[in-house]
C-alpha cells in the first residue's frame, strides 16, 4: 500500500491533462529537494552551444509534453509514485550570457540535491549542463556513465582555445577525474567529423564506443548487457542526448544527424539500466525552437518517465 | 514604498524569462483567492465550440507567454504588483466533454473567488466561458459590459437546439438577467452572417454594436469615451474575444474574421476604461493549436496585462 | 473486362492531382449508398476527446491527401475500381457540442448504409465513433475486430461519470453485445496508464492485447497469422488507430505514444487481412491540426485505400 | 422571396462547417454554367511563375477556406445566393507542365462560360490566368480592368524571350486589344524594380498607376471614385492580385512585397465597385505552401465572397 | 551612364531569383573593403540575448531573402548599383561561446572596413552588436544616432553584474564616448519595464524618446523631420531592430513587443533619413527560428536595400 | 601528406557553421570545372513536376543545410578533400518557364563539366534533370544506373502527349540510348499505379526492380551486391530520388509515398558503391516549401556528402 504522503501527480480524472499547471510529470513543486527521493530538474542553458542554440527552451517544453505521461510504466507495472517521493525541483540558476558563472551556478544547485541524497534525473539544456552535474554528484569519486549520443563529446577546444562547449563535456570530466572512463560506454555515435583524431582521446581514455554501425548488427539487449557489463556495480550517471535518436524522431535538437535508432530502441535500453547503481541522469539537447509538433519534448518527457522509473524502481522495498 | 507582503514576479535578473514555472505572469500560484485582491485565473474550457476547436489550450500557453511581460506599464506607470496582491489563482475545473457540467463547475470555481471579493482576470477557453463567469459575478444584480468582439455571440441556437455555445452566450447572459442590455457595447463587430434577423436580439435589446466600418471612421479613444457613458459608474464587466483583432495579429483563434482592428487599438481601448468599476475581466478564444510563432499567446497575455493594471490602479491609495 | 457502369476517380491524365474537388480517392461523391458496394464516408466528430481535440477535421484532410492515390495496387495488383463499386458517401450528420446526439445520428447514418448492402470505410474523427458505427453494423449480432491501437480504449469512465469518450468504445462495444470479446486482437499496444487495472476488463473479456513489446519480437506477417485465427471467417470489423503508428510517422494525432510501429509495417498487416469477412473498417485520430506536412493524412488516406483494396478484393468473381 | 430554385450553400446548423464537402462558399457544384448566374470557377495553373511556385494549390484552398464564409454580407446586407442563382464550377482544365496548351485550355473554358452568359469569378493560380480568362471574355471589344497589385505586370519578356510569364499578362492583353488601357487602374503598385523602364509602358498605355506613396495619403474610397471615373459604364474586369496586400495578411504569395494595403481597406475598394458593369473578376497568387495557418486562403475566400456580393447585387430585381 | 567596373547583381534574366549563390542582394562577395564604397556584412552573433536567441542565423537567412530584391527603388528611382560600389563583404568573424572575444573580434573587422573608407550596412546579430560596430566607427569622435526599437538598449546590468548584454549597448556606447547622447533619437519605444527607473539613463543623457504613443499620432515624416534637427549635419549612424515594428510584421525577433509600427511606416522614415551624413547603419535582431514564412528576413534584407539607397544616393555626383 | 592546394571548406574552428556563405559544403565557388576532379552542381528545375512544384528550391537549401557536414567520413575514414579537388560549381542554368530549353540548357552546362574530365554530384530540382545530365554524361555510349526511388520514372506520357516530365526521364534515356537497361536497377519501388502497364517498359528493357516488398525481406547490404553484379565494372550514374526514403524522414518531396526504407538502410547502400565506375550521381526531389525543419534538406546534403566520399575514394593514389 503507497505512503498516502507520497506526492502524486495530478489526478486526470479531476484537471484534464491540457489543464492545470505544466510541472514535471505534473507533480507537485518543490523548493527544496529535503526528503524528495528522485528530484526532476530543469538546467535551462545552452550557453555551450557551437551551432543552433535553442535547448535553454528544453525543461520548459518538456514540462508541458510531460503532461501526456500518466502515472504507471505499462510494461513493467512500476508506478514510480507509489515507491519514491519524487517531485519537480524546479530549475537550476543559470545566466544566459555568462558560461563560466554558469557552470558554477548549476554546480551548486547540484551540490545541494546531493546534499538532500536525492537523486537528480535533469532536462537540459545542451549537453555542457552534464560537466557541472557530475562536478557536483561525483565529486569524490570517478563514477561510470551511460551515454547515448550521436557525438562523442571528448574535442578539446573549440574556436580557438575554448575549453567549455557541448562538444567537450566528457574529456573535461575524465581530465576533472569525474569520470573513470573505463566505466564509461557511448551508444549511437555517428556523424562526419572535424579530424580524424577527433575520437582519440576517448578511445585512449578507454571508452566503449558503439558507433551506429555496430548498433544495427546486435540488439539493444545485446549491447545493454555489455553497458551493463562495463560499469558493472558501481555508481552510473545515465546521459541521454536526444540527437542519438533519428531526426525524424528527434528534430527538435541543435545538432542533427540522420541514421540515428529508434525511440523505441532507446526506451528498451534504458529499461535494460534497470538495477544498475544510478545516481543521476538527463535528457539533453531538447531544442524546441527546431521542434515538430512537440514531438522532442513529448520524446524528451516520455524518456524522463523511463529512466524515473528505473530509478524509483530502486526504492521498491 | 510598495507593501513587502505582496505577491511578486519572479525576478528576471536571477531567473531569466525562458526559465522557471510558466505562471501568469511569472507570479506565485495560491490554491485560494482568500486574501487576493486580483486574481488570474485559466478557464481551459472550448466545448462550446462550433467550428475549430482548441482554446482549451489558451491558458497554458498565455501562461506560457506571459513570461515575456515586465512588471510595471511603460506608459501609464502602473505598477500592478505595487498596489495590489495579485496571484495566479490555477485554472477552473472543467470537464471537456460534458458541457452543461462544465458550465457549473466553472460558476462554482468564480463564485468562490468573487467570495473572497477578489477581481478574476480569466484566460480562455472559448467564449461560452463568459456566461458560467458572469452567472458567478453578477448573480444578484445585471452588469454592464464592454466587449470586443468580430461577432456578437448572441445567436439563439445551433445545430437544432442547442443553446449554449460559443455564439450564444450573451443572449443568454440577457434573458438570465446577468447583463443589463442598456450598459452593453460590443466593439468590432463584423464578417458574414447566416440571417438577417442575427443581430435583432442584440439590437431589440439595446446593445450598442459598433461595426468594423464605424470603428475606423472614429478613433479608439472616441469609441472608448462613448463606452464609458454607456457602462458608467456601475459594475462592468470586460471582455475581450481575441478574433476581434485583424487575423494577422491573432492567427490562432478559431472564427478569424479578416479586417479587424490593431493591436495597439486594443491597448489603447482598454487603458480607455480605467476608472471604471470593473468586477472582472477576461480574454478568450486564443486557440494555440492555429497560433503561429504564439504571436496570439504573447496577444493574449499582454493584453491581460493591460487590463491588470487598470483594474490594479483602484486600489491605489 | 471492367464493367463500364462502375464509378471511376477522376482521370489525372486529364485533371492534375492537386486539381479538382478532394473526394475520397478522387471518387464521384453519392448522396445515397443504394448500389454502391463500398462507400467511402467521414465521420467528423470529436467530442468523445479527452485531451486534445482536432480529429473533426480528419476526413477533409484525408480526402485532400487522398488525391495523391493512383487507381491500382502495385503489390497486390488489386484493382479496385474494377472490382466493385465505390463511391463516396460524403460526411455522416454530427453534432458538435452534443455527445449523447452524435452518437444517434452517426448510428443513423451507418444503418442506412448497412440497409442498402454498402460495406462503410470510415475516416474518423476520434475513436468514439466506432461505437455508433458498431451499433448499426452489429446491431443484430456480435462481430470480431482486428484492432490497431497504442491505447485498449476499454477504460470505464473519464472526469466521474462519463461513459462516452475515446478512451471507452470498446468497453461499451462489449457491454452492448457488439463485440464477441473473444474475436477481437488489438495490437500495438503500449504507453504509460493510469492504473494497473486499466487492462482488467480487456484481459477479463478475453481480448488479445499484442503489446508493441511483444510486436517487435515477431513479424507483422505472423501476427496476422494470430489474427485470422483469433477472428475466423465470421463478421469482422478492422478498426485503425493512427496513434498505433510512432508518432514521427503519424504526428498529427491527439495522443501520441512514441516507441509505434511503422506504416509499412501497418500496411503489411492490413494487406494480410485480405480475405476475412470484414463488415466495416476505419481510420480513426487523424488530427489535422497537429499534422505535420498533411503527413497523417497521406498516411490515413493510404491506409483506407490498403482497406479498400482488400475489401474490394471479396467482390472479385 | 427568394426563388426556391436557387442553389444555395449547406445549411451549417445541420452540417458543420468543418464538415462536408469544401466546395466555394459550400454551393452546389454544376458541370455546366447552363442556368448559373455567377459562377465560381478555380485555375490551378502556376506555370507563369518566375520565382516561387504554388498557385496551383490556390483553388482548392481557397475553397477549403471558403466554409468559413456565411450566407450574408454583414455590412452592405446583400444576401448573394437569393439574388442570383450561383454555383461551384469547378476547375477549369490545364496542363501543368504545358504553358501555351494551358492558355488555351483556359481560354476555351471560359468561352464556354461566357457563352451562357455567366459571370465568372475565379480563384487562380498565377496571374498570367487573367490573360487566357480576358482572351474569352473580352475577345469581342476591349474591357477596363480594376486591378489591385504590388506590381504592375507589364513587363514584356523574361528570360530572353519568354513573352507569357505572371509578370507580362497585362502587357499582352494591351498589345492583343482585350484591355482598353485608358480604362485600366493599377492600385497598390510597389517594391524594387528590375530597370528604370519597367513601368513606361504601362504609363504610355494610358494605364492609371496608383502607388502604394500615393495611396497612404489618399483614402481608399477616394481613390475607387476616381476608379469609377476611369473605368466608366462600359465592361470591366476585377483582377486582384492578393500580394497587393501586405505580406502579413497575405504571407501565402509567390512574390511578397512589404508594405501593403489592409485587408479592410482592399474590403473597402471592392465594396465601392458595386454597380459597375463588371464581367468578370478573379482572386490570383494565393500560394498555400508559403501560407500560414491558412491566412491567405481564408483572405482569398473572403475577397470572393466580397466580389460576389457586388456582382449578385446586379441581379437585383 | 553607370561604370561598367561597378559590381552588379546576378541577372534575375539569366539566373531565376530562387536559383545562384544566396549573397546580399545577388552581389559579388568581395574579401576586402579596399575600393568598394559600401559593404554589406553580416555579423552572426546573439550571445548578447538574454530571453530567446536566434538572430545568430539572421545573417544567413536575410542573405537568402534579399533574392527578392531588384535593381531599382521604385519610389525614389535610386539605383544603387549605378552609384557605388557595393559588395558583400561577408560575415564578421565571432565566437558563439566567447562574448568579451566576440566584441573585440567585430571591432576588429569593421575597423577594417572603416580604413578602407567604405560604409558598412549591416546584418546582426542581436542589438549587442552595434556596441562594438560603434567602437570601430566611432572611436575618434562620438556619432549621433538614429534608432528604432520598441526597447531603449540603455539597461546598465543583467543577472546581476553583466554589462554586455543585447539590452545595454546605447549605454555602454555613451559611457564609452562612442555616442553624443543629444544626438540620439530612439523612436517606437513600447513594452512593460522592469523598473520605474529603466529609461532615467536615456532621458537623463538626453536622448529623445519616441513613445509609440506618441508615434501614432504624428506622421512617420513630422518624426523623421525632427530626427533631422537632432542629428544634423554630422556624422550618424542608423540602427534599425526590428522589433520596433509590429510582430505580425516581424515575428522572428526574440523579444516581441505588440503594437508597434509598420514595415511602410518604417520604409518612409528611412526613405526621410536620405541626405544625412551616415557613416553606417544595421538591421539587428532578425531571428530566424522565430520567423514565419521568411517574412522577418524579406523584411530585413528590404530595409537593408532602403538604406542601401539612401546611402548610395550620397555617391551620386 | 594532403595536397595544400586542394579546395577544403571553410574550418569551422574560425567561421561557425550558421556563418559564412552557404556553398556546397562550405567549399569554395568555382565558376569553371577546370582542374576541379569532383564538382558539386545545382540544378534548380521543377518544370517536370506533374503534382507539387518545389524543387527548384533545392539546391539552395540543400548548400545551406550542408554547413552542418564536416570534413572526413566517421565510418570509413575518407576524407574527400584531402583526395581529390573538390568544388562548388554554382547551379546550372535554367529556365523556369521553358521546359525544352532548361533540358538544353542543363545538357550544355554538364558537357562542359564533362568535357574538363570532372564528375558532377548534382543537387535537384525534380527527376526530369537526369535526362539532360545523362544527355551530357552519356552522350557517347549507354551507361548503368543504381536508381534509388519510390517510382519507375518510365511512364509514357502525362497529360496526353508531354514526353518530359520528372515521371518520365529513365523511359526516354532508354530510347535515346542513354542507359543501357540491362544494367540499371531500380530499388525502393512502392505506392499505387495509374495502370497495370506502369512497370511494363522497364521489365521488358530489362531493368532490375527491387519493391519495397522485396526490400524489407533482404539486407541493404545484399541488395547492394546484387547492383553491383548488374552494373558492372563499366560507367553507372548514381540517381537518388530523395522519396525513396519513408517520408518521415524525407518530407519535403513533391510525391510522397509512405512505408520507404530508412536514411540509414540509404547510407548504408551508398557506401556499399564504392569502387563502382561511378560517372556521375544526384539527389532529386528534394522541395524545401514542403520540408520540415529543414530535415530533408540536411538529409540531402548528407547523401550528397556520401555519394562524395565513395567517388573521392577513387582518387586515392
Amino acid at each position: 500500500m503507497p505512503d498516502p504522503s507520497f506526492p502524486q501527480p495530478q489526478d486526470a480524472a479531476l484537471i484534464p491533462r491540457f489543464a492545470g499547471l505544466p510541472t514535471f510529470m505534473r507533480l507537485p513543486i518543490s523548493t527544496s529537494a529535503l526528503g524528495v527521493d528522485i528530484g526532476l530538474v530543469g538546467v535551462p542553458f545552452d550557453g555551450g552551444t557551437t551551432n543552433r542554440a535553442g535547448a535553454r527552451h528544453g525543461p520548459r517544453e518538456i514540462r508541458n509534453a510531460s503532461s501526456f505521461i500518466r502515472r504507471i510504466h505499462h510494461a513493467s507495472g512500476i508506478s514510480p509514485y507509489d515507491l519514491a517521493r519524487v517531485a519537480d525541483l524546479g530549475d537550476s540558476p543559470v545566466n544566459p550570457i555568462d558560461l563560466m558563472k554558469s557552470l558554477d551556478l548549476i554546480t551548486g544547485f547540484f551540490s545541494e540535491i546531493k546534499g538532500h541524497g536525492t537523486i537528480p534525473i535533469s532536462a537540459g539544456g545542451d549537453h555542457l549542463i552534464t560537466l557541472p552535474i557530475l562536478r557536483a554528484l561525483a565529486s569524490t569519486t570517478p563514477v561510470g556513465m551511460v551515454h547515448f549520443d550521436a557525438h562523442s563529446d571528448t574535442n578539446d577546444r573549440y574556436f580557438g582555445d575554448n575549453l567549455y562547449t557541448h562538444g567537450t563535456p566528457f574529456r573535461r570530466a575524465v581530465e576533472e577525474g569525474l569520470l573513470d572512463p573505463r566505466r564509461v560506454i557511448q551508444i549511437g555515435i555517428r556523424g562526419s567529423i572535424y579530424d580524424p583524431s577527433d575520437l582519440d582521446f576517448a578511445k585512449a581514455a578507454g571508452f566503449r564506443i558503439v558507433f551506429i554501425e555496430e548498433f544495427v548488427k546486435r540488439t539493444p539487449e545485446d549491447i545493454i548487457a555489455e553497458a551493463r557489463e562495463i560499469v558493472g556495480d558501481k555508481p552510473v550517471y545515465v546521459s541521454f542526448d536526444v540527437d542519438a535518436i533519428d531526426p525524424s524522431q528527434a528534430p527538435g535538437t541543435g545538432t542533427p544527424e540522420i541514421g540515428g535508432f529508434t525511440t523505441f530502441e532507446a526506451q528498451r535500453m534504458v529499461r535494460g539500466l534497470q538495477g544498475l547503481n544510478i545516481i543521476g541522469a538527463d535528457v539533453v539537447e531538447v531544442s524546441p525552437p527546431f521542434d515538430l509538433s512537440n514531438m522532442t519534448s513529448i520524446l524528451g518527457a516520455t524518456l524522463m518517465f523511463e529512466l524515473l522509473c528505473i530509478v524509483a524502481a530502486r526504492f521498491q522495498a
